[in-house]
């Protein structure tokens, strides 16, 4: 595939693990920086994408969890992998990824295959009430001097919802909620190891409550709940309680079909 | 401490590792059986007991994730931990709890002090809206025969919504909520380590939906967001989608004082 950000989550086999699991090398890609860092979303689907080389027969994420022990910068990264359990429906594999010595991430996941779950579904969660997109603010509507600080806004459109966009001139609403349709670019339709990346990809939802700046991931764990269908994705992210020098983050990312396809949690550290 | 709790989560340390962490052995009790298995929560503690041992100066939990492999019985296991990073006001440490050379919990854990946290907070989210504890009604009037399926139902007062105990007579609501009153036995006050396992006592959210039985959890991560004060407990867990043969199930903790303590989700398969 041509797309960009097939490209940015390619990872190489480098050797294998006699007991499961491996070596793998990855380029992380300069087009996911955001402020100081590269996008937490964007390494976890790096990652994810290990995970999916060392478990093939259960290609798709059913819940990941990934600890951030030190901030990833652009360039080779290794990944390594090991297979915990590989049994039944599901195999569940730890992977660590490294840059020269020092360990970014850490992560423990879940594989198994979503094409084969049965159908059956009963979501009492609602989609965010998001107006047509036509009446929606484009993130290409951001300020040269946004845009420049976070390149990665050029790897996706994304279509925020007028009432939870207040922050960005200035008057945040308070609720501590952000909502918007997403797309990645060059058509990449979504699935679900790029849902790993949606998850982490509106600002801070600390934005909306008057505290703009970089609010570092400590721990961000995503359920992958059903395949998602080609088209646009409707995100939203909230926040019920910022404690400690900390908030909690909720994210929910919806298909065309109207599906809830991935909920994710983070904690994470308030911007100073 | 002479509490139940205290002993059953007890680890010993057997050997250190140079690099930090160490091995623990434990004495897994029968006294937290529920249905065919030990309950997943005081796993939780007793593998959280050993991560606390392991950064004695970072003794509370702020997030943990454990992933359950297979399950657990009663009697010895040896827990592993290893430190993969200890720096400024965090440690994150991976812990792994294995029976007779089987895997059965593997973990992520980010520790750190939280007396040292600001006190400031905002929380938009509310407590359980539970009657006066006279009106609710307490486990112990639970049958016999549920009583001798579930033994750990004797460590501990949970005194339940009655607008959500319908399932114990054959009508579940069909919302998926249930909420309770809480406190362990002994006189046992709550602390970071208890709300390990508060968050994973509640009958599954499945037994309101008209789906009783075990609901084997695949994956469940706690954050802990403050010290809980001394006295009840309540408890709350819902369920927002159900799907693919799974649900996230998610829990809050609220003290004495009217702060959420505890927030955690998990992923756990559908009873059959």
């Amino acid at each position: 595939m041509g797309a960009a950000f097939d490209r940015d989550i390619c990872v190489n086999a480098v050797s294998q693990r006699p007991g499961g699991g491996g070596e793998f090398s990855a380029e992380l890609s300069g087009g996911w920086i955001v402020g100081g860092g590269v996008n937490g979303g964007y390494l976890l689907a790096t990652l994810g994408n290990a995970v999916r080389s060392t478990v093939p027969a259960k290609p798709d994420p059913f819940t990941i969890s990934a600890y951030y022990l030190s901030a990833s910068v652009p360039g080779p990264a290794t990944i390594t992998t090991r297979i915990l359990r590989d049994g039944g429906s599901v195999a569940t594999v730890a992977a660590e990824l490294v840059q020269d010595g020092t360990a970014r991430i850490t992560a423990l996941a879940t594989y198994g295959d979503l094409a084969a779950l049965p159908e059956e579904h009963r979501t009492t969660a609602t989609p965010p009430d998001l107006p047509p997109r036509e009446q929606c603010v484009p993130n290409t509507m951001a300020p040269e001097q946004v845009r420049t600080m976070a390149p990665m806004m050029e790897r996706f459109e994304m279509l925020f919802h007028p009432d939870h966009i207040g922050w960005a001139v200035g008057e945040p609403s308070g609720r501590g909620v952000i909502s918007a349709w997403f797309r990645l670019e060059d058509g990449r339709e979504p699935d679900p190891l790029s849902l790993l990346t949606v998850v982490d990809l509106l600002p801070p939802v600390t934005f909306d409550l008057g505290r703009p700046g970089w609010a570092p991931t400590l721990e961000l764990t995503v359920h992958v709940r059903a395949l998602p269908a080609p088209g646009w994705l409707q995100v939203r992210h909230a926040t019920r309680n910022v404690a400690g020098g900390m908030f909690e983050e909720d994210c929910e990312v919806w298909d065309s079909a109207g599906r809830l396809v991935a909920q994710s949690r983070q904690l994470a550290r308030l911007p100073r």
